[in-house]
Protein backbone atom coordinates (compact mmCIF):
# COMPACT_ATOMS: atom_id res chain seq x y z
CA UNK A 1 0.00 0.00 0.00
CA UNK A 2 1.18 3.33 -1.02
CA UNK A 3 1.96 5.87 2.12
CA UNK A 4 -0.45 8.99 2.10
CA UNK A 5 1.27 12.21 1.74
CA UNK A 6 1.07 15.11 4.06
CA UNK A 7 1.91 18.60 3.13
CA UNK A 8 3.04 20.82 6.35
CA UNK A 9 3.33 24.56 5.62
CA UNK A 10 6.10 26.38 7.95
CA UNK A 11 4.83 30.24 9.18
CA UNK A 12 2.80 29.67 12.24
CA UNK A 13 2.77 25.74 11.87
CA UNK A 14 6.34 25.02 12.46
CA UNK A 15 8.05 27.99 12.86
CA UNK A 16 6.88 30.66 14.75
CA UNK A 17 7.50 33.71 12.88
CA UNK A 18 4.71 36.23 15.41
CA UNK A 19 7.25 36.00 17.65
CA UNK A 20 9.36 37.95 15.11
CA UNK A 21 6.42 40.27 14.47
CA UNK A 22 6.14 41.16 18.73
CA UNK A 23 10.12 41.27 19.14
CA UNK A 24 10.44 43.38 15.66
CA UNK A 25 7.42 45.84 16.88
CA UNK A 26 8.95 45.94 20.71
CA UNK A 27 12.22 47.34 19.48
CA UNK A 28 11.15 49.54 16.54
CA UNK A 29 8.14 51.04 18.56
CA UNK A 30 8.78 50.02 22.28
CA UNK A 31 4.96 48.20 22.14
CA UNK A 32 3.95 44.96 22.67
CA UNK A 33 1.21 43.11 20.48
CA UNK A 34 -0.59 40.31 22.14
CA UNK A 35 -1.63 37.51 21.02
CA UNK A 36 -4.67 38.44 22.68
CA UNK A 37 -5.03 41.01 20.79
CA UNK A 38 -4.71 39.07 17.53
CA UNK A 39 -7.08 37.46 17.94
CA UNK A 40 -9.31 37.46 14.96
CA UNK A 41 -7.49 39.63 13.15
CA UNK A 42 -4.39 40.80 11.27
CA UNK A 43 -1.59 42.69 12.15
CA UNK A 44 -2.89 46.04 10.09
CA UNK A 45 -6.16 45.94 12.35
CA UNK A 46 -4.61 46.08 15.96
CA UNK A 47 -1.36 48.36 14.99
CA UNK A 48 -1.78 51.98 14.30
CA UNK A 49 -1.98 53.34 11.15
CA UNK A 50 1.79 54.84 10.87
CA UNK A 51 3.14 51.74 12.05
CA UNK A 52 1.49 49.35 9.15
CA UNK A 53 3.79 49.99 6.66
CA UNK A 54 7.13 49.24 8.95
CA UNK A 55 5.10 45.55 10.43
CA UNK A 56 4.28 44.62 6.22
CA UNK A 57 7.63 44.75 5.95
CA UNK A 58 9.19 42.93 7.96
CA UNK A 59 8.88 39.32 6.46
CA UNK A 60 11.21 41.27 3.57
CA UNK A 61 14.18 42.63 5.76
CA UNK A 62 16.73 40.35 5.61
CA UNK A 63 16.84 37.63 8.93
CA UNK A 64 13.29 37.64 9.11
CA UNK A 65 12.95 34.15 8.93
CA UNK A 66 16.58 33.28 10.56
CA UNK A 67 16.48 31.19 13.33
CA UNK A 68 12.48 31.84 14.27
CA UNK A 69 11.25 29.62 17.03
CA UNK A 70 10.03 25.60 16.40
CA UNK A 71 6.68 25.51 17.23
CA UNK A 72 5.81 23.23 20.24
CA UNK A 73 5.72 19.63 19.53
CA UNK A 74 5.83 19.59 15.87
CA UNK A 75 9.55 18.28 15.70
CA UNK A 76 8.62 14.94 17.56
CA UNK A 77 5.03 14.79 15.95
CA UNK A 78 6.38 15.09 12.46
CA UNK A 79 9.47 13.08 13.00
CA UNK A 80 6.62 10.13 13.93
CA UNK A 81 4.62 10.75 11.03
CA UNK A 82 7.55 10.86 8.71
CA UNK A 83 7.61 7.10 9.10
CA UNK A 84 3.57 6.44 8.30
CA UNK A 85 3.14 8.56 5.87
CA UNK A 86 5.32 10.65 3.01
CA UNK A 87 5.96 14.02 4.54
CA UNK A 88 6.84 17.37 3.10
CA UNK A 89 7.08 20.47 3.87
CA UNK A 90 5.35 23.13 2.04
CA UNK A 91 5.78 26.86 2.00
CA UNK A 92 4.56 30.14 -0.09
CA UNK A 93 8.01 31.33 0.06
CA UNK A 94 8.16 32.97 -3.42
CA UNK A 95 5.70 36.02 -1.82
CA UNK A 96 9.03 36.48 0.11
CA UNK A 97 12.72 36.12 -1.89
CA UNK A 98 14.89 36.91 0.32
CA UNK A 99 13.50 34.08 2.74
CA UNK A 100 14.58 30.89 0.61
CA UNK A 101 18.11 30.46 2.01
CA UNK A 102 16.61 31.27 5.61
CA UNK A 103 13.69 28.89 5.05
CA UNK A 104 15.83 26.12 3.56
CA UNK A 105 18.80 26.12 6.37
CA UNK A 106 15.87 26.49 9.09
CA UNK A 107 14.33 23.26 8.17
CA UNK A 108 18.04 21.48 7.64
CA UNK A 109 18.61 22.45 11.25
CA UNK A 110 15.43 21.38 13.24
CA UNK A 111 13.55 19.35 10.34
CA UNK A 112 16.83 17.22 9.53
CA UNK A 113 14.54 13.68 9.26
CA UNK A 114 13.27 15.42 6.27
CA UNK A 115 14.81 15.31 3.22
CA UNK A 116 15.32 18.30 1.16
CA UNK A 117 13.64 16.63 -1.63
CA UNK A 118 10.54 17.07 0.34
CA UNK A 119 10.69 20.65 0.50
CA UNK A 120 8.55 22.68 -1.81
CA UNK A 121 8.89 26.81 -2.08
CA UNK A 122 5.88 27.80 -4.21
CA UNK A 123 3.02 30.20 -4.14
CA UNK A 124 -0.15 28.89 -4.90
CA UNK A 125 -0.62 25.99 -3.25
CA UNK A 126 -3.20 24.37 -5.65
CA UNK A 127 0.14 22.60 -6.86
CA UNK A 128 0.47 20.23 -4.34
CA UNK A 129 -0.23 16.81 -5.03
CA UNK A 130 -0.98 15.54 -1.42
CA UNK A 131 -3.98 13.86 0.65
CA UNK A 132 -3.97 16.90 3.22
CA UNK A 133 -2.37 19.74 3.99
CA UNK A 134 -1.83 21.28 7.38
CA UNK A 135 -1.74 25.16 7.25
CA UNK A 136 -3.08 27.94 8.91
CA UNK A 137 -4.38 29.90 6.27
CA UNK A 138 -7.10 28.20 5.30
CA UNK A 139 -7.24 30.32 1.53
CA UNK A 140 -4.67 27.21 0.77
CA UNK A 141 -7.41 24.88 0.83
CA UNK A 142 -9.77 26.24 -1.55
CA UNK A 143 -8.03 24.95 -5.22
CA UNK A 144 -6.52 21.95 -2.64
CA UNK A 145 -7.55 18.57 -3.96
CA UNK A 146 -6.48 16.90 -0.64
CA UNK A 147 -8.34 17.94 2.27
CA UNK A 148 -7.37 20.99 4.36
CA UNK A 149 -6.75 20.83 8.28
CA UNK A 150 -6.26 24.72 9.85
CA UNK A 151 -3.45 25.03 12.41
CA UNK A 152 -4.95 27.37 14.77
CA UNK A 153 -3.53 30.99 14.60
CA UNK A 154 -4.90 33.83 15.95
CA UNK A 155 -5.64 35.48 12.49
CA UNK A 156 -8.13 32.31 11.56
CA UNK A 157 -9.98 31.50 14.80
CA UNK A 158 -13.40 32.57 12.92
CA UNK A 159 -13.00 30.35 10.14
CA UNK A 160 -15.10 27.46 10.34
CA UNK A 161 -14.87 25.25 7.41
CA UNK A 162 -12.68 23.13 8.18
CA UNK A 163 -11.44 20.28 9.66
CA UNK A 164 -9.50 22.72 12.86
CA UNK A 165 -6.26 21.36 15.15
CA UNK A 166 -4.82 23.57 18.25
CA UNK A 167 -1.51 22.05 18.43
CA UNK A 168 0.82 19.25 17.25
CA UNK A 169 -0.51 17.07 19.79
CA UNK A 170 -4.25 17.18 18.55
CA UNK A 171 -2.71 16.42 14.46
CA UNK A 172 -0.58 13.37 15.99
CA UNK A 173 -4.24 12.47 17.43
CA UNK A 174 -5.33 12.28 13.76
CA UNK A 175 -2.43 10.71 12.32
CA UNK A 176 -1.18 8.83 14.53
CA UNK B 1 -14.44 24.53 -18.09
CA UNK B 2 -11.18 24.21 -16.16
CA UNK B 3 -8.09 25.38 -17.40
CA UNK B 4 -5.47 21.96 -17.72
CA UNK B 5 -2.68 22.82 -15.84
CA UNK B 6 1.31 22.32 -17.06
CA UNK B 7 4.16 22.67 -15.45
CA UNK B 8 7.73 22.85 -17.31
CA UNK B 9 10.71 22.11 -15.77
CA UNK B 10 13.34 25.43 -16.07
CA UNK B 11 16.85 23.71 -16.61
CA UNK B 12 17.69 22.55 -20.69
CA UNK B 13 13.76 23.31 -20.78
CA UNK B 14 13.49 26.62 -20.62
CA UNK B 15 17.02 27.90 -19.58
CA UNK B 16 19.66 26.66 -21.16
CA UNK B 17 22.35 25.69 -18.31
CA UNK B 18 24.80 23.32 -20.76
CA UNK B 19 26.08 26.22 -22.07
CA UNK B 20 27.31 27.42 -19.20
CA UNK B 21 28.94 24.54 -18.45
CA UNK B 22 30.60 24.63 -21.79
CA UNK B 23 31.58 28.08 -21.04
CA UNK B 24 32.87 27.41 -17.46
CA UNK B 25 34.93 24.15 -18.72
CA UNK B 26 36.17 26.35 -21.53
CA UNK B 27 37.68 28.86 -19.03
CA UNK B 28 39.04 26.42 -16.40
CA UNK B 29 40.56 23.71 -18.79
CA UNK B 30 40.59 25.18 -22.25
CA UNK B 31 38.53 22.46 -23.37
CA UNK B 32 35.33 22.11 -25.62
CA UNK B 33 32.40 20.12 -24.67
CA UNK B 34 30.07 19.87 -27.40
CA UNK B 35 26.41 18.84 -27.63
CA UNK B 36 27.54 16.05 -29.93
CA UNK B 37 29.91 14.23 -27.36
CA UNK B 38 27.33 15.03 -24.79
CA UNK B 39 24.65 12.85 -26.62
CA UNK B 40 23.19 9.91 -24.60
CA UNK B 41 25.70 10.65 -22.14
CA UNK B 42 25.73 12.32 -18.99
CA UNK B 43 28.78 14.83 -18.29
CA UNK B 44 31.02 12.76 -16.21
CA UNK B 45 31.12 9.57 -18.98
CA UNK B 46 33.13 12.22 -21.71
CA UNK B 47 35.00 14.51 -19.58
CA UNK B 48 38.82 13.59 -17.88
CA UNK B 49 38.55 12.12 -14.61
CA UNK B 50 40.45 14.51 -13.18
CA UNK B 51 37.79 17.33 -14.18
CA UNK B 52 34.83 15.79 -12.84
CA UNK B 53 34.65 17.17 -9.45
CA UNK B 54 35.21 20.61 -10.99
CA UNK B 55 32.33 19.84 -12.96
CA UNK B 56 29.73 18.28 -10.98
CA UNK B 57 30.16 21.56 -8.52
CA UNK B 58 29.30 23.99 -11.09
CA UNK B 59 25.87 24.18 -10.60
CA UNK B 60 26.74 24.95 -7.07
CA UNK B 61 28.98 28.01 -7.76
CA UNK B 62 27.57 31.57 -7.38
CA UNK B 63 26.81 32.63 -10.84
CA UNK B 64 25.53 29.07 -12.20
CA UNK B 65 22.26 29.93 -13.28
CA UNK B 66 22.48 33.68 -13.33
CA UNK B 67 22.08 34.74 -16.90
CA UNK B 68 21.44 31.99 -18.92
CA UNK B 69 20.11 31.59 -22.43
CA UNK B 70 16.89 30.84 -22.62
CA UNK B 71 16.23 28.17 -25.21
CA UNK B 72 15.04 29.12 -28.11
CA UNK B 73 11.34 29.75 -28.99
CA UNK B 74 10.40 29.08 -25.37
CA UNK B 75 8.71 32.73 -24.66
CA UNK B 76 6.45 33.16 -27.24
CA UNK B 77 5.08 29.66 -27.22
CA UNK B 78 4.61 29.64 -23.38
CA UNK B 79 2.97 33.32 -23.80
CA UNK B 80 0.31 31.94 -26.14
CA UNK B 81 0.20 28.37 -23.82
CA UNK B 82 -0.05 30.90 -20.69
CA UNK B 83 -3.61 31.91 -22.56
CA UNK B 84 -5.44 28.78 -22.58
CA UNK B 85 -3.87 26.64 -19.54
CA UNK B 86 -3.16 26.86 -16.15
CA UNK B 87 0.90 27.63 -16.34
CA UNK B 88 3.79 26.61 -13.50
CA UNK B 89 7.62 26.60 -13.63
CA UNK B 90 8.51 23.92 -11.57
CA UNK B 91 12.15 23.48 -10.91
CA UNK B 92 14.32 21.07 -8.70
CA UNK B 93 16.06 23.84 -6.73
CA UNK B 94 16.48 22.34 -3.43
CA UNK B 95 19.65 20.56 -4.85
CA UNK B 96 21.52 23.60 -5.79
CA UNK B 97 20.53 26.01 -2.27
CA UNK B 98 22.59 28.50 -3.97
CA UNK B 99 20.13 28.60 -7.14
CA UNK B 100 17.44 30.23 -5.61
CA UNK B 101 17.46 33.76 -6.29
CA UNK B 102 19.37 33.54 -9.40
CA UNK B 103 16.53 31.27 -10.41
CA UNK B 104 13.93 33.56 -9.46
CA UNK B 105 15.21 36.52 -10.84
CA UNK B 106 15.80 34.76 -14.58
CA UNK B 107 12.12 34.21 -14.67
CA UNK B 108 11.37 37.66 -13.61
CA UNK B 109 13.32 38.84 -16.14
CA UNK B 110 12.34 36.43 -18.90
CA UNK B 111 9.18 35.41 -18.06
CA UNK B 112 7.38 38.02 -16.60
CA UNK B 113 4.38 37.11 -17.55
CA UNK B 114 4.05 34.05 -15.55
CA UNK B 115 3.04 35.23 -12.13
CA UNK B 116 5.42 34.04 -8.78
CA UNK B 117 2.48 32.21 -7.33
CA UNK B 118 3.04 30.18 -10.10
CA UNK B 119 6.98 29.27 -9.34
CA UNK B 120 7.38 25.93 -7.47
CA UNK B 121 10.89 25.07 -6.39
CA UNK B 122 10.85 21.72 -5.46
CA UNK B 123 12.87 18.28 -4.93
CA UNK B 124 10.65 15.31 -6.06
CA UNK B 125 8.45 16.29 -9.00
CA UNK B 126 5.50 13.97 -7.66
CA UNK B 127 4.81 16.77 -5.48
CA UNK B 128 2.92 18.54 -8.58
CA UNK B 129 -0.33 18.10 -8.85
CA UNK B 130 -0.71 19.57 -13.15
CA UNK B 131 -1.53 17.34 -15.98
CA UNK B 132 1.47 17.94 -17.94
CA UNK B 133 5.29 17.97 -17.06
CA UNK B 134 7.36 19.25 -19.45
CA UNK B 135 11.12 17.81 -18.14
CA UNK B 136 14.01 16.81 -19.46
CA UNK B 137 14.54 14.17 -16.86
CA UNK B 138 12.45 11.22 -17.24
CA UNK B 139 12.65 9.68 -13.85
CA UNK B 140 10.70 13.04 -12.81
CA UNK B 141 8.01 11.07 -14.66
CA UNK B 142 7.35 7.94 -12.98
CA UNK B 143 5.41 8.78 -9.91
CA UNK B 144 3.94 12.11 -11.61
CA UNK B 145 0.34 11.84 -11.75
CA UNK B 146 -0.33 13.43 -14.98
CA UNK B 147 1.76 13.18 -18.39
CA UNK B 148 5.13 13.82 -18.73
CA UNK B 149 6.51 15.53 -22.31
CA UNK B 150 10.07 14.36 -22.80
CA UNK B 151 11.94 17.51 -23.87
CA UNK B 152 14.93 16.56 -25.49
CA UNK B 153 18.22 16.83 -24.17
CA UNK B 154 21.22 15.11 -24.80
CA UNK B 155 21.56 13.12 -21.92
CA UNK B 156 18.32 11.65 -22.35
CA UNK B 157 18.30 10.43 -26.59
CA UNK B 158 18.02 6.99 -25.71
CA UNK B 159 14.98 7.41 -23.51
CA UNK B 160 11.75 5.76 -25.16
CA UNK B 161 9.58 5.51 -22.27
CA UNK B 162 7.16 9.27 -23.13
CA UNK B 163 6.43 11.34 -25.93
CA UNK B 164 9.17 13.36 -26.94
CA UNK B 165 9.45 16.61 -28.21
CA UNK B 166 12.37 18.20 -30.22
CA UNK B 167 11.82 21.85 -30.04
CA UNK B 168 9.68 24.35 -28.54
CA UNK B 169 7.56 24.55 -31.64
CA UNK B 170 6.54 21.07 -31.41
CA UNK B 171 5.07 21.82 -27.75
CA UNK B 172 3.04 24.53 -29.74
CA UNK B 173 1.86 22.13 -31.90
CA UNK B 174 0.73 19.65 -29.01
CA UNK B 175 -0.78 22.07 -27.00
CA UNK B 176 -2.15 25.60 -29.11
Amino acid sequence: MTKKRIAVDMDEVIADSISRFQEWYGIDFQLTLSLEELRGKNFHEVVAPEHQEALRGYPNRPGFFKDLPVIADSQRILSEINQRYELFIATAAMEFSNSFLDKYNWLQQHFDFIPWRNYVFCGDKSILNADYLIDDNAFNFERFRGEGILFDAPHNVNETRYRRVNSWQEVGEIFL
